[in-house]
């Protein structure tokens, strides 16, 4: 795709959002309580599966991993009367190519802004004064549902550098028996944690499967509320000229869509299989960090 | 208490522990598909409420902050073509006196065990192989109940060093109209929160409201699956003699309930109020920490 | 001090720097050669004293304290055949009110500008460019001379708040029969860390001895190199109206004078008064750290 | 080497320790203050080197890559009146297979003990309360000699893997005209830091150039105070059956030297060369660390 006609894409996409000037929520707007209680309803089974994979060690995916180091030990003599203590420390970075992670609207700039028109000013050395993630405080609860592009296409996984166009969504869809509705969390599975686990890590930031920019116009009809992924929703390499992170800009800048990047879902996979069903009540709660960018996070399928 | 009367009380918990020695979920059995899929239910008006609180920064109660630092401005000449990106890192302990976390099975010892009968050799410097916060990476999903003790004594706040006793938790039962059972997560608000907003943070490691030991029967009785506070569930000082953490040990230790520390409920409070009603879907995701003994936690309480 | 006077002062110093517009090393220069081999010279004890203090818990003038956590502990079994290693991990910040440590010139930006005109977009998210801690990586490496102002004034400490003038450090000179010259790293000693030794720490960043910025005029004359003290060389409150820290400006940014800051001469100071001399060699080795805006130090006093 | 004759050497170089079962300083006992004043003698050109490598970042042999973020930008609005400040926070380990560190005594265990009989449990998740770098608050300083075997062989570097014996040690002091005597803090060059810098990083822990186990006998003879290379001392593989370090066993454990891992030799190389001069004044100032099993260091050569 040129730059000319992503930004065309771009431009379009975003005046397309109707939220007004002052709006720091983005998509997340799509879900109204009632849609909120309607999800609900999808924990039937009453079964709760992680969409997290563990903290990562180091890998040819994670130059910097995180780290949790323990403080006290419970064997060793306690400081305080009668009870000892197992504790721990964590330094970890927030994003990166491997631990799942939700990026809140605040880590995009494209074209000299944030999302809706926010300056890029607004993030200095002391965190985000505007569009960081504790605007999602209230965690994101709604409908997700899971569409799995390499069921669709009957094979493992997809190969880093392929692409998910948006008759491609469709098509798992109709496959799914589903349809993408306003508000939805919508989970596109391209399989890179399956392909991880068997054959190992890789270096993810040069090769890796994604979505289509183009996809993104058919979502923003769809009215999603929010979009993850088991990679990180770009391909790489882009498929734009002159522009990295396509998707990033397209959902993140443009649309105030929240990704949640490097998810897992080969735990609930065979649970929706099994129920023949592809929806289900999805919790994400990002910790509170003051001025984030976004967050370590674990998101909870419940069928 | 006497140390004697506090052992007899341990260890007849202990024993009623019903999952077996190979059991390392505890009280979280309690919470059955029925149980989970029943408490969807309570999701009726379709909010979503955080029980976090933000990240602290240096406070009395808080002598090793966490800290969130930038990695990347999206103001500053991007790395790669057409978009920059906001990035951050976060550093930070699990455990403390102020944020927000859960505590996992591995964190107390007691008698020279952890919970059932783990040895603390289990947790080394590389972390825990036994009862490590990874046990509930499916997270916590059940119905969340809260009892506002400073509402039942028609005070703001309970002051530090106070006790909550059992038969106060069934006054709150009764003036609130609500039964905890089987499966609940239960929350018990003593106020320092808000004590906390108003009048500022004060040293909570020696001075803070909490559970009377005696409670915890009473809570073994009524088979709640979690226990969450906006303390950390122990009073201080103590009311056992040479037992620092009575409840942190008779809920994790022996019982094998999930302890849920410094918590707020000051946004879900008049929410609550408005619907007169406390009982609530509640959804508590910690992070993949593989051996962690806890996690930070951002628990979603949904109306 | 008006702050039409400090900006007068502060030009004029600024005028004298001699190196050129493309320094980077700033009094350092006054180091050369013959002087460092001159310096050499004092080290005829054989006896080295640290001037470091040991990284420093929390504390009221600690309200971020650097941590040091254990990685792997010798008791524990081996991960390699044979023997088993102790290891640990450090998390600290580089500057506060405690932990010795050397400032970098690109730490101090006034008027618009870093030391000898460099732009403060020199530093960015990723670092400093120009000025960094690693312009140091050779050492600093000279006589080492130390002016004891409580000695001269017949007292234990001098008492937060207050100012060592130009004609004090002038007596000083006098009283232990000593001249600060070209190359010197000149350590003024304020007496604060026995005083936090004795009667425990306090809020150092609201209440500080240090130098009168009109010191730092006489410091000029005699081209020192770098100075540093057991306070950071600014009192608290600043005594320049609109100016937080008047000596730092003067020092770093006008002089191009590394400031090591939070020292302890403790442990030097009865080694000097027994070999009645107040010079030595002096070695400071920083840590090298890219783009770094100082470092931890332990600068080694050699009499 | 066998696991027996590895023994039977370590014990032997134990047993000639001759410094008592209180000692806690080792090999560091050889400088005496006589020694020490003659090395400075050695600073007579007036010029210093650093022997370190900056931090680096990830690489094969670096999984988990020291950080240094950024607090505070001096082009942001300052948040004290009338200057601005640049500030960064530093996380690190502090062994590992590149930042050039020095290694505590307390760092390595064999056969139950630790160096001089100390029992491994000295060592806890707080710390080491034996052993620590902290008993090297005052610096090593004393007499460098640098021996390069590449220089020896007529190569730019040894290939990983390699071991230098004690006889190419003595051929290395007869091509330098150099002799290594009691007190000397012994730098070993294999030429693995021009290697890496040249065809870049590799897994050095697995494949790594260093001291063949008998050259240390050798070394006891001498009397050596501290040792130092541009590898860790230690060969990958091991050439000791069932021992991992055996060099790191013998030095550290056995007779009480600290090693000085990952250092660089390409600034101070030159300089002897032109100076025709293999010996300096050196200084090694360990950061402050309680209970640290080690510091990064920035080794200062003074010719």
């Amino acid at each position: 795709m040129s730059t000319a006609s992503f930004r065309a894409l771009h431009d379009r996409l975003r005046r397309q959002v109707p939220w007004g000037t002052g709006d720091r929520r983005g998509a997340l707007n799509h879900i109204s309580p009632e849609r909120l209680a309607a999800a609900a309803g999808e924990a039937r089974l009453g079964r709760s599966f992680t969409l997290a994979a563990p903290l990562a060690s180091s890998a040819p995916d994670n130059p910097e991993p995180g780290m949790r180091h323990m403080k006290r030990l419970p064997g060793e003599p306690p400081d305080v009367p009668g009870v000892s203590f197992a504790a721990d420390q964590l330094v970890m970075n927030v994003h990166g190519d491997v631990d799942s992670h939700i990026d809140a609207l605040c880590h995009v700039s494209y074209d000299g802004t944030l999302y809706n028109g926010v300056r890029p000013g607004a993030v200095t050395s002391q965190g985000a004064s505007e569009l960081s993630i504790e605007d999602v405080r209230n965690g994101i609860v709604g409908r997700g549902v899971l569409l799995d592009i390499p069921r669709l296409r009957g094979i493992r996984w997809l190969e880093p550098g392929e692409c998910v166009s948006a008759a491609e969504l469709a098509a798992a869809e109709a496959a799914q028996q589903v349809q993408v509705g306003p508000g939805d969390v919508l989970f596109v599975r391209v399989g890179h944690r399956r392909r991880r686990d068997e054959l190992g890590p890789w270096d993810v930031a040069q090769s890796r499967a994604g979505l289509h920019p183009d996809a993104m116009a058919y979502l923003a009809e769809r009215q999603i509320a929010a979009l993850g992924s088991d990679s990180n929703s770009d391909t790489a390499p882009s498929v734009v000229e002159g522009v990295a992170f396509p998707v990033h800009v397209l959902a993140i800048q443009a649309m105030g869509v929240h990704l949640l990047d490097y998810l897992q879902f080969e735990d609930l996979l065979p649970a929706c299989e099994a129920a023949g069903r592809w929806t289900f009540l999805c919790v994400v709660a990002p910790l509170r960090l003051r001025g984030g960018t976004g967050s370590p996070v674990n998101p909870i399928a419940i069928l």
